[in-house]
Parts: structure tokens; C-alpha cells; sequence
């Protein structure tokens, strides 16, 4: 158990995690002690924290290894605290969990835990319902404001929010309305409790809706949480505000992961296995290295080429280079243009019309410098590219103003097409296009060549 | 004023935005509804409806233009709507709205609103400061539970939130404890405020603190609001987690944005100018272009060894954009890493330590794949890589093995090296990286070669 040793910062915190010390200490804090020493001392000090104090330690979902920390837990207390905690999140530790154990503390939960727990699990990871928790308030249409203050009062204890309360139809238990406890408290005691609703439908989310819509909906009406309903409108639990964060956090990383070239990595950098870490980016870069080799293939093909213009390979890095660059600009932009919704699918053909022109002004741009570059060398004398520089120069310059125009314009068109074909915009990382934009920019550069040095150098 | 027509949907919108039908939607559906139409027929939208309505609708950071449409509206109801709107959007709309309307409305302000807005401007942005709003609700630390809930019902309707009630030193005004409705209503009445409080200090923020600290405070702690402090600990507004919500997503787009080798285009990709676009672009693709000429410097370098052994060209792109994608994989995760916090600068070695073996690991695998396909080629015959072409397989293999190593060390190591400069880690962008990985790589590769070749084709 040594092995998962966590952090090399070691175990002199031991020594700070007194009980007394823990108990004033906020429980986030006591979260980032934990994470810091060995699994061992964590386990030991866990044990020492009153119950009620540990279970609110295993509820941050900030708490690494928690799964780990209650497996090592005698098995009753282990179960005691798993129900004692958060449904989501039991439910979450319960997902972590490795057999036999897992099976063994389900065994020991309570009934009503159980049932809650399985419920949970039910639900595939990333979706409204694996976020869900069950624990939130729900009252009769019929009842008054009164009645739901005082209800509210006694289960406040046991229920992750207590500022939305959902008003159900006594007879079908259907959702009616979302009542805020900021407009409770404003009304009338004796009046219905729908007197203290808005006028309009409440929002509400189906289990299966994936997390990035669920966050969508949060910016957009500025929720604390959202009930999940079935078909029927029955509220079966509801996603609360620091849940949804922690998504976007989640959803974040991965894009800049998936940006990267990679596959998401799913854990801590400092976490990660080795083996791990190898094969989730060797996928992906062992795919765009044998893509690659067709600019070998390309490179063959204009051999001859090659061979009669040695100066033309002096500026194959910085085109293909610039190339990808653009390229990976217009993916960049476009991924999080998609992602925000502030461009529709449909929209292609608008983002294509933006990107055209911006590619011819940018390849411009580069071709000017490229150039003045090769000018400035030729006339300073740096370096001598023959008594052609000048068609050279001109090749190299039409040739950026081609290539930069289609990266820029490939580079925004392939998250549009992964959507259509309904992969993640975010896997058209930035190495992604720039494997695409090389092979086309080599033809590219060769295509202007020939025509530019027919019958001088080639 | 047609110019700023801000999407193709047009204005068929108009016969739908009927006051009638706005009243019973949600206000970020409306929003939703004025984003897609034209400036004209959102101004006229707004003009009809009635006053609560129309502030609600402007208190939506998600409204597209409002500095636009305020501008529009007449400067007595303008100024009207903008004293109603919670003070932290008025001072948003100010920071939008351009001279001589914005001197013109401020003037019209009433004296308190004047000078809550003027307050949150002298904020930079992406500050708590710049992000808070100033309509909280506080007591004095003498007041009973009763007291305060009583305060709170006659406070409701303005104020931004009333779920966390920061009760405050009578004689200094300074922050003593912070309490959540939740725990108010199920207390004592007639008990001291202090009694719903939790036994420990209260989290709270300074004016001046970045909105990524802010936000990383809101996701360890759970928060829903976090008061900023002044020096004495007096609150002078609080931050709300829609907004820190909203600042995270903005985040995001900026960290996606300039990895993809660009500066952050601060606005939505379908309404930003296209000069602004290109400005944006261009700046970063002409720096990457001219530090990628050292390529071309390389490539003269070694333009002897070119001529003798042109076969060695064609595995210049290849080799090269391996290099890069290595580097771009080990960038994004290490940026991400230290937004996150996963790791700390002083960590930087212990990356160091991961990434080489990574690398190396990487490489190999890559390697083997570089000479299979070498081998593969030449023994069926697709195409003669002449005598020496074990040899030439085998600099391609070590090659490779050594630019993804350097690739991946020094996309790991390039985010540390930019925060210890103290620049933002999110500009070592995958083309940054990539070419900083395109030099070098050559050089490795051209040495590789000498070392393999000299004697027989070199």
C-alpha cells in the first residue's frame, strides 16, 4: 500500500493533523492535508476524525483516492460514513470503488442508501444523472408557505440545497413549479406555496443530457441547481451549482488536452501511471506520424524536383510550419465557437466565407516577410540562392499566400466536419491539422514551383 | 446604425417579439431572441417593454450589445433602466458604453448608484473588484435571527443574492462572521445571528485578486457568493458564482485561443471585425514565421550534406512535425496542470524527470515505426532508398528518438519558463512550441546523420 505514495511532500504533515487542529480547520483545507501526505497516514487520521467530521472530508469531490481511503476503513465504519455522505457523491466513491470491495460495502449499506446509490450508478459518467444528487426538497402543491418553511427547517440537515424546493402534483408527483427560498421567505406564511412561484415553466434536464448542456443551461439562466426529470415529469434528483463547475473545469481540461493531440488523461498529471500516460498520447501521435510519412510519399514523388533544386528543400520547414500555424489558429478559434454555441453547424459556409479572405490576408502577410527575407540574405549577401532567387522568391511568397489560405481554411472547416460525423470538435487538435495541412502544403509548394521555375531551374 | 446588424436571421424575428409573449418567457430566452436580431429591432423591443421587464432583460451579461442599445434608448430611460440594473452589469455596460453617451448617462445617475458604478469601474478587469456587485446583505453582529430575516424580507427584490448575510462588527464595519439563509431560517429567532455562523473565519477575497483565483477559491470551497474585503476587513461587495461561472468559461476560451497559437479574440468569432481578426492572428504568425527562418538557417547549414544525400530530405517533415506534436502534447498537459494547480513551479525537475522517460518512450515507439516503414518500402520494392538505406533507416529511427524526447522536455518545460517570467503559461502554444522544436530537430537530425553516414553517403 506504500506504493501509492501520492506526493513526495511526505509525512511530516502527520504531525500538523491533530484532531483538535482538524475540527476549526475548514473542511477544504483538511482536503488539501490529506492529499499531500501518504495514503497510509491519510487512512490513519481519517479514522481519528469524529464521524460526522469524516464525512464531510469524503464528501469534497477535491479528495483524491478517496475510493482507496474507505477501502482501507474497517468495512462497518467504511459503510457507516458512505451513507452518512452525499448520495452523488457515494455514488461517485461507489464508481471508484474496486471489487471485492465494492461489493462487500453495498452489501452493508442501508437500505434507502442502497437503492439511492444504484439508482446513481445507473447513469453513464459525464450525464446530468451522474451528477444528480438525490437529496434535495420536494412538497405538495397543496401545501403553504408556512408548512414549507417548517419542512425545510426539519431536513435542512440532510439535503445538499435547501434554496430551490420543487412543488409537485400531489397525484401524479409531477413537477409543477420551482419555488427559490429567497421568494419563500418573502411570502405570505398562510398563502399556497405557488403563490411564491414565477409565472413561467421551471427548467428542468432529462438524466441522460450530457454535462456540457447541463452547464450550458446554468450560464444561460443563472441556476443553483436544476432538477432531473423522467419522461412522466417526476423530479429523480437535481444537479447543484459546485457539481456543474466542477464539470466545466473537467470539460476544460480535456479540450486543452485534446487540443494537444492526445487523449483526455482523465487524472492528475502528478497521478498519472507511466504506462498510463504512454498510451494515452501514443495513440494519437503514432496515428498522425503515419499520416505524416505521406509527406515522405509526397517528397518521393518530387524527387526529381529535388534533386535539379536543393534550394527549394531550404524552405520546406518554414512553409509547412506556417501552414500548420494558421491552421491551428482557425481549429482554435472554431472548437470553442462550436463548444459556446455561437456557431451552428449550418453556419459552415458563413465561417468558410470569413476564412477565406482571412487566410489570403494573413498568407500575404508572411509571404511578404518571406519574401524580404530572402531579398535581404540575397542582396546582403548571407547566403547565395543562385542567380534565380528572384523566381524562388516568388515561389516561396505564392506559396505561403496558398498554404496559410488553406490551413486557415481546412484548420476551421475539420471541427465542423467532426461534429457532422459526430466525433468531439476537440479531437481537430492543433497537431491534428497541421498533419493535414503538411501534406497538402508540400504539393502546394511544388505545384507553384513548376510553375514559377519551369525551364530554369526545373 | 444598420451596420451593426448582428446575424443573418433578420428580422422576421420582430412579429414573435410581441410584449404579450416576452412577459411570459424566461429572460434568457428573450435575450436569446434579441442576440439574433438586428440592433434596430432589439432597440425597438426594448423601448416596449415595461420598465422591470427591460431591466431584467439588461441584467443579462449574456445580452450581446447593451452598451449598444442602452445608447440607443433615450438618455432618460436609459440612465432609469441602468440605476435598476444590479450595480456590477451597470458598471459592465459603463466599461462598453463610449464617450460622449457614457459622461452623458453617468451624469444622469442618482448619486448613490453613481457612485457604486464609479467605485466597481476603478477595478481592472478580470478582478474580484470588477467582477462584484455592491447589493449584499449585511448586519450588524447585535442582531437576533428574527432581526435579520425580517431585514432580509424587506431587502429581497435588490439584491443580487440573499443566501449568504455577512454580519459585521457594529463599531468598525469590519467582516466578523458570514451566514447562509439556509442556517438563519432553521435557527432560534430570538438567538444571537451569531449563532447560525460557522465556527470558522469566513473565506473572502480582495479587490484586486485575479478572477482565476477567485474562481479556484469558488470550486475548493463550494462558495456561492465570496465577499471582497478592504484592508480592515470591511466588505465592499461580493462576487457571485453565475459571474465566477461566467469568468471561467471566458477563461477557457482564452487558454484554447492561445494555445492555438494566437492572442485571446475577446469576443464571439461570429461578431468580431476582420481587421480585429487578423490583427489578432497575425501578430503571433508573423513572430512564429521569423523564428522559424532559423530553419532555413539550419537547412543552408547543412547544404553540403543536402546535396550529397537528398534522400535525407525526405524525412525532414516527418521528423520535424514529430518533434512538434510531442512538444504540443507535453505543453497542453503541463498548462493545464498548473492552471489547475496540480503542479507548483518549484515542481518543474519532477516533470522533468517524467518527461524524459516519457520521451524517450515515445520516441522508441516512433523509431520503430519510422524504420519499418523505411524497411518496408525498400524491400517491396516502392521505392530505392539506394545501398546505404539500412543505414538511413537507422538515422531516421535515433533521430526521431531524440527529437521527441527534446519535443517533449521542452513543451513540458516551456509553460514553467513563461511563468517564471511571469507571462501567462497558456501562451506556449503547440505552434510556439513547435517551432521552437522545428530548429533544433533539424539539428538533431543532421547530426544524427554524420554520425551514421560519414564515410558513406555523407
Amino acid at each position: 500500500m506504500d506504493g501509492i505514495h501520492r506526493s513526495p511532500k511526505d509525512d511530516h504533515g502527520a504531525t500538523v493533523l491533530s484532531p483538535a487542529l482538524l475540527n476549526e480547520e475548514h473542511v477544504a483545507d483538511i482536503v488539501e492535508r490529506l492529499n499531500a501526505v501518504s495514503l497510509r497516514t491519510a487512512v490513519d487520521v481519517l479514522s481519528r476524525l469524529p464521524d460526522e467530521r469524516a464525512v464531510e472530508v469524503l464528501d469534497q469531490p477535491e479528495l483524491d483516492a478517496a475510493a482507496e481511503l474507505v477501502a482501507a476503513l474497517p468495512a462497518d465504519r467504511a459503510a457507516h460514513l458512505l451513507a452518512g455522505m452525499s448520495a452523488d457523491r457515494t455514488a461517485e466513491v461507489f464508481r471508484d470503488l474496486e471489487e471485492p470491495v465494492r461489493s462487500q460495502l453495498m452489501q452493508r449499506l442501508d437500505l434507502v442508501t442502497k437503492s439511492e446509490v444504484q439508482q446513481l450508478l445507473a447513469y453513464p459518467p459525464r450525464t446530468a444523472g451522474a451528477l444528480m444528487t438525490t437529496e434535495f426538497v420536494s412538497v405538495p402543491a397543496g401545501w403553504t408557505v408556512a408548512q414549507t418553511l417548517d419542512h425545510i427547517r426539519h431536513v435542512e440537515r440532510t439535503r445538499e440545497t435547501v434554496y430551490a424546493i420543487y412543488v409537485l402534483d400531489p397525484a401524479t408527483s409531477a413537477l409543477v413549479q420551482t419555488v427559490t427560498l429567497r421568494r419563500l421567505i418573502t411570502g405570505e406564511p398562510d398563502a399556497s406555496i405557488l403563490t411564491a412561484a414565477p409565472p413561467r415553466k421551471p427548467v428542468t434536464v432529462s438524466g441522460l443530457m450530457d454535462q456540457e448542456e447541463v452547464a450550458r443551461l446554468f450560464t444561460k439562466y443563472d441556476l443553483l441547481a436544476v432538477p432531473v426529470v423522467d419522461a412522466a415529469d417526476r423530479v429523480l434528483g437535481i444537479v447543484t451549482v459546485d457539481d456543474v463547475i466542477d464539470a466545466i473545469v473537467e470539460e476544460g481540461t480535456e479540450d486543452v488536452q485534446k487540443l494537444g493531440g492526445m487523449e483526455a488523461l482523465d487524472e492528475p498529471y502528478m497521478q498519472i501511471g507511466f504506462l498510463d500516460m504512454i498510451r494515452k498520447r501514443a495513440g494519437w501521435l503514432c496515428a498522425l506520424f503515419i499520416s505524416e510519412m505521406l509527406t515522405a510519399s509526397a517528397m518521393q514523388h518530387f524527387a526529381d524536383e529535388l534533386e535539379k533544386a536543393i534550394v527549394l528543400t531550404l524552405f520546406i520547414p518554414l512553409i509547412m510550419s506556417s501552414g500548420g500555424n494558421s491552421g491551428s489558429q482557425a481549429t482554435s478559434l472554431l472548437i470553442r465557437a462550436i463548444a459556446l454555441r455561437e456557431v451552428r453547424l449550418r453556419d459552415w459556409w458563413r465561417v468558410a466565407l470569413r476564412e477565406l479572405p482571412t487566410g489570403i490576408m494573413l498568407g500575404s502577410i508572411l509571404g511578404a516577410l518571406g519574401v524580404a527575407r530572402i531579398a535581404a540574405w540575397q542582396l546582403i549577401g548571407i547566403y547565395d540562392y543562385g542567380p534565380h532567387w528572384m523566381l524562388i522568391a516568388a515561389t516561396v511568397g505564392v506559396g505561403l499566400i496558398g498554404i496559410v489560405t488553406f490551413g486557415s481554411l481546412s484548420g476551421s472547416m475539420l471541427p465542423f466536419l467532426l461534429k457532422r460525423l459526430g466525433f468531439d470538435p476537440a479531437s481537430a487538435s492543433a497537431p491534428f491539422v497541421a498533419t493535414l495541412v503538411d501534406v497538402t502544403g508540400l504539393v502546394i509548394y511544388f505545384s507553384v514551383a513548376l510553375i514559377f521555375l519551369r525551364g530554369t531551374l526545373l
